[in-house]
């Protein structure tokens, strides 16, 4: 990185708060790396003239950089890292399912006590899979398992009848409503949302009670989506709603030791890699230097993050 | 079963080779419901004329039925369950081998220590799988990988250009030709071929060090398609060669409590049980009585046997 910008920026790295809000006070942009840290909130600029016009976050999700003074500073460009985690994270929820639906961890069980046990396996072929998140990593889940043959529903903030991969985009509020119909009629439910006001909690005891017995739960959004309490709960309740759970993502990353969830009968603990397929880093890197490529042309950026919502949306805001 | 054929067959159900014996001898038809039974062989009239005119196997391999009073048996049709277990079978090798490239196993091992280590991930998508068997199992196989991005090659006994779903079939005889050349190009080698004296043994010494470091083998066809042997020295060397493996078929099965298997690094020891997804006893009655529907009424079968090829050609033999 420091070699492709040479001549055309002056790089600095800050490795802890002190060291950033020293180097973001005056800078012109800011590559935000650690997705899970507060250190930008921390050392953000008083004097909105000091604070930088560009933030970069190498990560889809932006939630940690949406607070207020950020947000409400004039003129600034927010963009993310669309296009470097869908497909991997897609193939690990694909990976998920299928060693579910195969039951793979009792296959591995198993095998640690050399018992042979012929069990019947699930289809995903057949199955119905529910996407809660219509952004680029909710539709390349959704394109995956439906490639499996899966049908597919995705949920988004804005309902729609003419989406042109997907045809309807269900709405995501209210499980009493049609929320709660779509939690009961799915053997996966994947959430796949960026962490916003409206999403966050989303799955908590009401949600899990209205899935279907058996149904298996995956979270590669945020961890936050979830009522971590609600979910144990769930899973020790033994009324399969969900019977397995996979978690990418946490409330607190790293996952502390002693965490209950370590333990949560049928959770897989992720430690937050789905999206990380090898040359994921070089990936990024591209993806910000055409990003600084649009920036110092004054050219639009290709994914601005709308600060009201708090993602990049699929199509660009009234 | 027995209802279903109440007033056209007369049923008898044997449980024991003795118990076979007294009912195969003059019986018109057979019903092979287990696969990995010598019990026919043995059972087997000695008389031509007393043995059965139709054997039907409640399985895809027939390897056990393909002795050589059975085949030499005059006007003797025998059928497979073709078209019950390929798609489960596809689903649980893409299941494997996502499993594989998200390192799903390595994650629930370090969850078993509470221990949160990020990794890197493979992907599938744009990875080269080999498929060995180009029948309707190898060909459900390919069609699935295909479907996840992954680049397919599949390698049957009859070397052809003109697949109309995989335009060419390649050979699969010889580790120093073209075989060795695609064992060395391939992220995931899957054997879904059928026991015969042409594939037995094929997976040996020379054909994994062929294998191109980090490459994963699974193996949904029939055990002795392996040198088991050569298999465990191969994933002990830590050559990589291959990195991991999946077994779902054995030479012994139930796998003996003694097998060193087990405990072999990288390798997932499954209970023969890819291709029985929930409802498969009732698939393999449905596949029965179309069956027997076509033998009472003169027709030629469906899943006709080539007793000199020993499966059921995709097809019909010159």
């Amino acid at each position: 990185m420091r070699r492709r910008l040479a001549g055309r920026a002056a790089l600095e790295t800050a490795d802890g708060p002190a060291e950033l809000a020293a180097l973001l006070d005056g800078a012109d942009a800011l590559l935000a790396w650690d997705f899970n840290s507060d250190a930008v909130r921390t050392a953000w600029p008083r004097d909105p003239a000091r604070a930088p016009r560009w933030v970069h976050a190498a990560s889809a999700g932006v939630d940690r950089l949406m607070f207020p003074e950020l947000v409400g500073t004039p003129g600034l460009r927010v963009t993310n890292s669309r296009g470097v985690f869908e497909q991997p994270i897609a193939e690990w929820v694909a990976g998920v399912v299928l060693a579910f639906a195969k039951d793979l961890p009792g296959s591995w069980e198993r095998q640690r006590q050399r018992v042979w046990e012929h069990r019947e396996t699930r289809r995903v072929h057949g199955s119905t899979a529910l996407v809660v998140g219509a952004g680029p990593i909710g539709r390349a889940v959704g394109r995956t398992l439906r490639a499996l043959g899966a049908r597919v529903r995705l949920t988004g903030r804005r309902e729609r009848a003419d989406d042109p991969e997907f045809g309807r985009i269900h709405g995501s509020s209210g499980v009493d409503g049609e929320f709660g119909e779509l939690l009961g009629g799915a053997d996966w439910v994947v959430a796949a949302a960026p962490l916003t006001d409206a999403t966050r909690g989303l799955f908590d005891a009401a949600a899990f009670a209205r899935m279907r017995p058996g149904a298996a739960f995956v979270n590669v959004g945020r961890g936050p989506l979830v009522v971590e309490d609600d979910l144990l709960a769930a899973l020790r309740s033994g009324t399969g709603r969900p019977a397995r759970a996979a978690l990418d993502v946490f409330c607190r990353e790293p996952l502390p030791a002693a965490s209950p969830l370590w333990e949560a009968p049928g959770l897989l603990v992720s430690p937050h890699m789905s999206g990380d397929a090898v040359g994921w880093e070089e990936e990024l890197a591209q993806v910000f230097l055409a990003e600084f490529e649009r920036w110092t042309a004054d050219r639009p950026a290709r994914n601005a993050v709308d600060l009201h919502l708090g993602y990049v949306p699929m199509t660009p805001q009234p």
